[in-house]
């Protein structure tokens, strides 16, 4: 019987998982690829740490490149995380010493997965990263090989598991969305230090992913819209909720003719639309395509699980003898596809202006709205804080550009608007 | 560049629609798979049938062994359909003569997917069906790799698309069983004898595939509870709604210890839970497992563009060398697991009575139900046609064998009820 022999560099969370649920499943992975799976060194950067497992003798390696040189390796799992400094070096130097490659690491794969698969093809060896999207969810294993057969059109959903969970307590808890926040740190579905989540970097490195496998593109990690859930108050989350709206992250890309339309941003989505009742930390991808129609995928989108389930998916995978291209086609068969320009996106639009609520207010955002061609569907306005109002309207479809000038037109005029929130409406059922 | 002959048995809908696909897309799946794909012949009932299409000349052979006796025919593509007959032999004899053989065919897979998957294993070859569940879904592919790391509890869902077509036009037209059974007919989404579906053979040989891939278990294709939805009326999915419930035809499996529990029937589902929003021919399908939790599988279940995108998807994972197990594991590791004794099965049951609205009717119900221990939780009568009444109740959790026992004392009783229709009621978010 062939053996296979795995290297873990990391041994954080995820690495033990990933540790546990090999030694737990062996005699399964035996049954299901026909070969055994040895883990046969592991790197950490603290051996002595007290993690509840017994590990064998000599399995420890301090130095990496011990590993990565070690002729007996087969395939590299790596789970340090960060697009630069140790996790890059690994994974690209691995490649070179003819080693199959496993990561979870989304920001290493969304900004050096074009140069990677390069090198992994040149190698003939596999690069595979089902763990940096959608969790345990297989969502990059169905759109390389279950959607293999159609033109894709539409990604898009539910790519953050934290602000989601954010987003949900706050509605469910009737709490600030600091409160929830600190809750989710506690909670560890929240990083001290949130940026990556709550200001979107994260699910932007996960639909580059999506957009560059299903689009059949070279990555586009930049120059697109990418805003997170800092300024969202408890406020616009009633007010959606009172029109029939939930407000989610969601990651958006499309494909239309041989651009890209991609982007991650708050949405007000119809209570009844495919991703508005996911909640909490689960990840929903929607798929659009022809000739098979939608998909959706839903499911965990983070955890030590669920991340275990799809980095062993991975490393059986390989076992199997998969011959996979790293985004589902030969490397230098990816387009560069150009971005579309977002100021021409239609769009209804939400705006909250918290203002001192002194008379003329009201006519100002009237005026330069009707200056700009925007018209209003809806407007509700409440007093907020002592002399403060809340005024919150949604317009009719507008065009991007036009709500841009007006935000920056009244935002400039701070001693009246302490704050304007905006947030796109997604009304179509299609998109 | 290495070059794949397929051959296509059977062109109907379905198998017109992978002949173009892979016409279509020929340059994609070269790029996809590193492989050329020649469509090389296939084997029609009338080939003189216009199709709208042209084919190449000699393309067409009438007799089906020249085809599986031919040496160059790599992967044999079955869409002949059925358990015996044409389609058996096929599947059986290509295999015997080394093909890889791909099929939507489920009811074949059901009956004889475990002497053919060991046959297959013997001859080095694969058989895949992803097609014969879920429609375009790749489910299997998502239970058999991206799943592979977990032990899996519950499989469930549904997984007939005409049914829920029927079920969710029912109630949005108001319309009956019968008038909705024929519009169905007119629109392709049901035979002209439905009985496979609406009687739930079709899901019952789809959860017997899934179960047997997801539990690791030989298939169980018989002896466990089958029913449809050809008693289902108006009145009941109106009564079902009125208490926040709706009608579906489910599929479901669970592992339990070394057993497995499989069944089809219809289930009243609370309107909030997973699969109760999953409408006209969509599927769903939800795993839990561990490590990874709860994932969910949506998508057209059904029809020739989902069905040839499932059919293709298996034809580039065999060109992309992947070395499966058809039921994702070694057939020699298969066990046979026992079927639980659905008797001692726990549930709240809705009951519908149509009777003649005489008196003493239901102190004649409530006795019976009194006797057996079963106590009511809901009860509406209403009037139907001259003279009869509809009695609709909701029990508390009872079990299954109790419930039997009144259903067989009191439809005894010809003139006094017309008909008895039970349908399970399922409350829990787990299952």
């Amino acid at each position: 019987m062939k053996e296979f022999n795995l290297a873990i560099i990391g041994l954080g969370n995820i690495g033990l998982e990933v540790y546990k649920n090999i030694k737990k499943n062996a005699s399964d992975i035996k049954k299901k690829t026909g070969f055994k799976l040895n883990i046969s060194q592991i790197c950490a950067k603290d051996i002595k740490k007290n993690r509840g497992v017994k590990f064998s003798k000599n399995i420890f390696e301090k130095n990496i490149f011990k590993i990565i040189n070690n002729p007996e390796i087969d395939i590299i799992v790596e789970l340090i995380g960060g697009s630069e400094g140790v996790a890059k070096k690994v994974v690209f130097e691995s490649i070179k010493k003819n080693k199959h490659v496993v990561t979870a690491n989304k920001s290493l794969i969304s900004k050096h997965g074009d140069a990677l698969s390069i090198l992994a093809e040149k190698h003939g060896v596999n690069l595979l990263f089902e763990a940096a999207v959608g969790g345990g969810i297989p969502i990059i294993r169905s759109i390389k090989q279950g959607l293999i057969a159609n033109r894709l059109s539409h990604i898009y959903g539910i790519l953050n598991g934290t602000t989601n969970f954010i987003l949900t307590e706050m509605e469910k808890r009737n709490e600030s969305f600091q409160t929830i926040l600190k809750d989710a740190q506690k909670l560890g579905y929240a990083e001290s230090n949130p940026t990556a989540d709550v200001d979107g970097f994260d699910a932007a490195d996960k639909i580059s992913i999506l957009s560059s496998i299903g689009f059949g593109s070279k990555i586009i990690n930049k120059g697109f819209l990418v805003e997170g859930i800092r300024n969202i108050e408890l406020e616009d989350i009633k007010f959606a909720k009172s029109l029939g709206y939930k407000i989610k992250l969601l990651a958006i890309a499309e494909k239309i003719g041989n651009k890209v339309k991609q982007r991650v941003h708050p949405c007000l989505i119809p209570n009844d639309i495919d991703v508005a009742n996911i909640d909490d930390v689960i990840n929903a991808v929607v798929v659009d395509g022809q000739p098979i129609g939608r998909t959706i995928y839903e499911g965990p989108g983070a955890g030590k699980g669920p991340t275990s389930s799809a980095v062993i998916s991975d490393i059986t995978s390989i076992m199997l003898g998969n011959d996979e291209f790293s985004f589902g086609l030969a490397p230098s068969a990816k387009k560069k596809m150009g971005l579309i320009n977002f100021d021409n996106h239609i769009s209804r639009y939400y705006i909250r202006f918290l203002t001192k609520d002194v008379s003329g207010v009201l006519s100002k955002i009237t005026l330069a709205l009707a200056k700009n061609k925007i018209s209003i569907a809806n407007l509700l306005q409440t007093p907020s804080k002592s002399g403060a109002a809340n005024i919150m309207l949604i317009t009719h479809v507008s065009k991007e550009l036009n709500i841009k000038k007006v935000l920056r037109n009244l935002s400039i005029n701070k001693k009246l608007f302490k704050k304007i929130v905006m947030i796109r409406v997604r009304d179509l059922k299609k998109l």
